[in-house]
């Protein structure tokens, strides 16, 4: 399977890092094996080597501050923008892992479709896309006979998507409810050890779990660009951000965790999708509850099914490797059907 | 999708009850229909009709007290016995629903075999021929170019093990432990509310939930049988019941679960498995992990991964229509893949 990867950033290089690292076990497990045949950055550069570059190699040349620094091979060629790559490389997938503008979509909207008209899969860790155009990109996947997946966009690479469409299809979801940002869910578990929530943010930055500008994850956009992914890929509903509603942890206090605390309760970022509505908010969750023991940057998500009840999925949220595992998962899928 | 059902207790039930009132909606959403072709019970009698039975009338007539009271309709034929139904009726799969034998494999092992020899694919709600023979059935499947699946045997219709093998393939799972056996769990979660052992036994024995004879779920020996299963689908390690630690919580005492509960811990019944060994046993989890908020008849996996760290599953582990649910799954399975 041949790869063009647009952005390097912890998630390009954790599915590289995979790739470098486990590439005999994929093959002989799954007889699955991929070349990643191209590598766009915004600034750092930019590779196309039609018979595959080295993902050592790579990081490598990312670590040292540009792909620039990458070993001049025959064959190699520099410098090709993102809209080339998504448009001409030959590659059988596009692989989306660049940043996230949840407005517009961002650049990485105009490279899907670049990338479906010309005949590659599109597998995306970049939320921009899904979150502004889910239907017109599955109406243009369906149209060129191609796939788009997203596995790697809700709780990293822990397989949400994958639960709900594949392994639950036929028990009839009808509701999803969960903890899906780990920032404000490492925050809230901070302030119940008795910390405020300033210094939790804080603390949050220092470690890298919260970015500069805080407002997307504390402010809950975060989690409701991840919420509006699971209306439309569950629920076939895209939203529209002022359709639903949206309150982060800001005002939460510490005599608000105070007063849960001694209710037997907690508080939570939570994210619920139903067919008719989406709503982000913290909510005060009994300590029974399979969501209140979910803590620091964890992620969890409890579907409600017809057949089946609740079913709860627990796991990592965030990291490099993680999240780039969430693409490998994507492109096995696609070699289990024969991509 | 014609289907052959061998046993039409709780589990057979739910199944067609689930293909009586989903029908429409599975041949919307996915494209998949099915017909039970065949139906077979142990002393409540057996049909079989080449153009489908209608589960409705099925239903009916086993809750009438047999399959006797299935309405005559031409085309319907009485009386064949299991390996007749296994090797003759003309179905795309054998659902193998009759109880478990652990030690034996049961008939349902022969049946099995004659399906798979016969051009049929195994779906199995019955432990006892994975447990027994994962190696040689798995083998016998191959050889058949047909498919062994049994997601019902583990956590009812829960998908933990579509999980582990398909959501979770490349993530490198290094251990399962899991609460997999729901009697003993709501046995240990009425005695923290002070109960005695024999009156939680008792409780659970007058809510269906534990057998006349409690050995097979007290004593441990359901929970290792599935982790018999869970050792041989993670990594292909078939082990015999001699090979592992299997202790119940028959010892567990009311002094037990006072000490954990002042540590600020709880006994619950673990079952482990890695690549090396496999053990069931009571183990004190601490309250904050995600294993010890998993209360009353329901289970959950923990699955540790070389890639994700660890992905907890927590669902239904019991129930006709939720392991019927897990039949279904396994279909529907079988259809994507074009069966």
């Amino acid at each position: 399977m041949k790869i063009a990867l647009i952005g390097f950033g912890t998630v390009g290089q954790g599915l590289a890092q995979i790739l470098r690292d486990q590439a005999a076990q994929l093959r002989a497990q799954y007889g699955f094996s991929a070349e990643i045949v191209a590598v766009a950055t915004r600034s750092r550069g930019s590779l196309v080597h039609p018979a595959g570059l080295n993902p050592a190699a790579l990081l490598d040349a990312i670590r040292a501050g540009s792909l620039d620094a990458y070993p001049d091979t025959p064959g190699l060629q520099r410098a090709w923008h993102s809209e080339r790559i998504a448009r001409d490389a030959d590659a059988d997938v596009l692989v989306e892992a660049s940043p996230s503008d949840l407005d517009t979509g961002g650049p990485a909207l105009d490279l899907c479709y670049a990338a479906l008209t010309s005949g590659k899969h599109v597998v995306l860790a970049n939320k921009g896309p899904v979150v502004v155009a889910y239907a017109e990109l599955m109406a243009a996947a369906q149209a060129a006979g191609k796939r788009l997946l997203f596995e790697a966009t809700v709780m990293a690479g822990t397989p949400s998507l994958r639960l709900a469409l594949e392994a639950l299809a036929g028990a009839e979801i009808t509701r999803a409810r969960g903890i899906i940002n780990g920032t404000t869910n490492y925050i809230l578990t901070q302030m119940e050890t008795g910390m405020s929530f300033d210094d939790a943010l804080a603390q949050a930055q220092a470690l890298g779990y919260a970015e500069a500008d805080p407002t997307a994850d504390v402010d809950g956009w975060d989690a409701a660009g991840k919420a509006r992914i699971l209306s439309a890929a569950l629920f076939g509903r895209t939203r529209r951000f002022e359709e639903m509603t949206v309150e982060g942890i800001r005002g939460l206090t510490q005599a608000d965790i105070a007063h849960a605390s001694e209710a037997g309760e907690r508080w939570k970022l939570i994210a619920e999708v139903t067919r008719d509505a989406v709503t982000v908010r913290p909510v005060r969750v009994p300590l029974a509850h399979p969501l209140a023991g979910v803590s620091g940057g964890t992620n969890a998500i409890t579907y409600t099914t017809a057949l089946l009840g609740d079913v709860t999925l627990v796991g990592a949220g965030a990291g490099g490797v993680q999240t780039g595992f969430g693409l490998l998962g994507d492109l096995l899928a696609l070699h289990r059907c024969g991509a």
